[in-house]
């Protein structure tokens, strides 16, 4: 067990934006949040999920909405102290541990916000290894784990219950609810036992964001590049290096759809490479051949500061490194691909690992 | 108390779509539904609003969705079997007596498909004495009456619960999970006690359906003319007799919202009708000048069989009577018309009651 303070938590959020693979949200938003319940409540305990014990119940805690909503309109911290005794309250259970539903982007640290009002601490996993759009597009629901019963609570004081058929309808629900209240919303969702939790959840998902933080952090202390200290502590591959030439960008659906187009800087000097989003990078070619897909991470970072650019964010004249990074292996089994692989979003190819392709 | 029978479901349903002022949902529908009910379970007391305790507990039962949805694809008896304890079971509160929200249109009578498997009474009253398209716009909400907690099922077996901030949060919320579930669904709503109800309620709302149901039929059997017994037993105004010359219709967000034009027959041979109806239809001018709107009720019924014509229906070549029929007290106050007002729908004029401008 750790305690997370305000230190901690900025680590965690620089690495947790990394694993939003281009999206899940402004991280940095989730931090002020997060920052603040642990300024007025203490310090969070951060349990391994092998100290919990098998008969504990555990329920991720997440913000809903369109990435854009999120940065007009700043989550509040309201929701998130409440959002456990309410889900307490509708189903008469009390949970022990909360844990993040993904340790990309935003609602990597959001649990943070629940827990430290809450008393409770937060669980070192997360459903994902990283982020994804859709409310089903978790681990648990590769072992039958349900979505919920979940509570939703927005900033103007609804709170909506539910219980569905299938965690496909609960995305449903969630974004409509969502869609109606107009903003953001907080979750508390996927509630499952201590047992549960160590069979189907991404261990020390936490700790890999906070890894990647402290990685970054010190490669610009010692003036070594951060990119490459990336690479070399996740295993991972360098895609490319290129400046960008033109981004494509609509916002459809509440979804950010669109692609990035480089061309080469370096070694990859005189070649191309187009990155695809849909939020999050799902698949990337360079000179007209996949040299990544989803669930593997593909994400951008500023060439010289390692700074991780959101799909959002990426325009004209950025200077970048594109890296993969493995997905974890609950991603890689075929059930896993055929929830979160290529095909799921629409590109024509199979998934091969990202190392396989371009290691 | 009176009993209801599958007999004297037929002179309400048909009651009710006068009531449905052209829209509300096909009763037909709601009495199929209703009958099977009652067929299973046998009659369900109708009970009147002064014969409720004032410590009771009592809940709206209503049919939510898309009218045009409604007629593809059918509500099932399941939802409505299964809402009253559902309810129940979040609120931990046990409920007296089930109320139709609406007596116009379908959600007059889909209260006794709830009530004749849960066992408990119908009360003779609603929240509208007519039909109105929004969740909110009830007499409830004129006396703070909230419209949450509501439960809604629909048929894919999801189970949506909410606790809003305002009744109008309580209809978009509804509305969502209605159109996220893409068909109709079952909902209780508006819990209050016989105190509340007898308030705020319009008393004698199914009798009143009942009444015009039979109104109607014993017209038909005597051969005397249907339109005019209506006008008698309900005070009200016939505003005009003509054949349809052209009907503008759409299909809108979930509204049936469009405008049917009448040349005049008989008394009114050589003038000009047209009735503006977004679902219910709320406005209607003679040559120009405004001579009924919402909240008063306009109805068309065919002009030889006094058959009740919805929005939906009136096309091309019928031949029909456009009938006004006095909005419920409720409605007719400054806070009923600033609600369910010709303004509140976009219309430019004010209230005014349908006797003195067309009586």
């Amino acid at each position: 067990m750790k305690m997370i303070d305000e230190q901690a938590l900025l680590d965690m959020t620089l690495g947790s934006t990394i694993l939003g693979s281009g999206g899940g949200g402004d991280p940095h938003v989730g931090m002020l949040l997060a920052c603040d319940a642990i300024r007025k409540h203490g310090p969070v305990p951060l349990v391994d999920l092998e100290e919990v014990p098998d008969d504990a119940h555990i329920v991720f805690i997440a913000g809903i909405g369109a990435p854009g909503v999120l940065i007009e309109k700043l989550p509040r911290a309201a929701e998130y102290e409440r959002v456990l005794q309410e889900l307490e309250r509708f189903t008469g259970q009390k949970y022990d541990y909360v844990c993040p539903a993904e340790a990309g982007g935003l609602n990597a640290v959001t649990p943070f916000a629940c827990a430290a009002p809450s008393g409770v601490p937060v669980i070192d996993a997360d459903g994902m290894g990283r982020a994804f759009p859709k409310l089903e597009m978790v681990t648990p629901t590769l072992y039958g784990g349900k979505a919920t019963p979940f509570v939703m609570l927005d900033e103007h004081g609804n709170t909506m219950f539910a219980e569905t058929a299938t965690n496909a309808w609960a995305e449903d629900y969630a974004r409509a609810g969502v869609l109606a209240s107009g903003a953001n919303a907080a979750m508390a969702l996927y509630p499952m036992t201590g047992a549960e939790a160590k069979k189907r959840l991404v261990r020390g998902a936490l700790t890999t964001a906070s890894d990647i933080g402290r990685a970054i952090r010190e490669a610009r202390e010692q003036h070594v590049n951060p990119v490459q200290a990336v690479l070399d502590q996740q295993d991972g591959v360098l895609l490319f290096t290129g400046k960008v030439q033109s981004v494509q960008r609509q916002n459809k659906d509440g979804w950010t759809i669109g692609e990035a187009n480089m061309v080469g800087l370096d070694a990859f000097d005189g070649q191309e490479f187009t990155m695809y989003f849909q939020n999050e990078n799902l698949a990337a070619t360079r000179n007209g051949e996949f040299v990544a897909t989803t669930p593997d991470l593909i994400m951008a970072m500023e060439l010289d500061s390692g700074e991780p650019i959101p799909s959002e964010v990426i325009r004209y004249g950025y200077r970048v490194a594109v890296i993969g990074l493995p997905a974890d292996g609950h991603w890689r089994t075929p059930a896993g691909v055929e929830i979160s692989g290529p095909r799921r979003f629409g590109y024509d190819v199979d998934f091969r690992p990202v190392e396989e392709i371009a290691g």
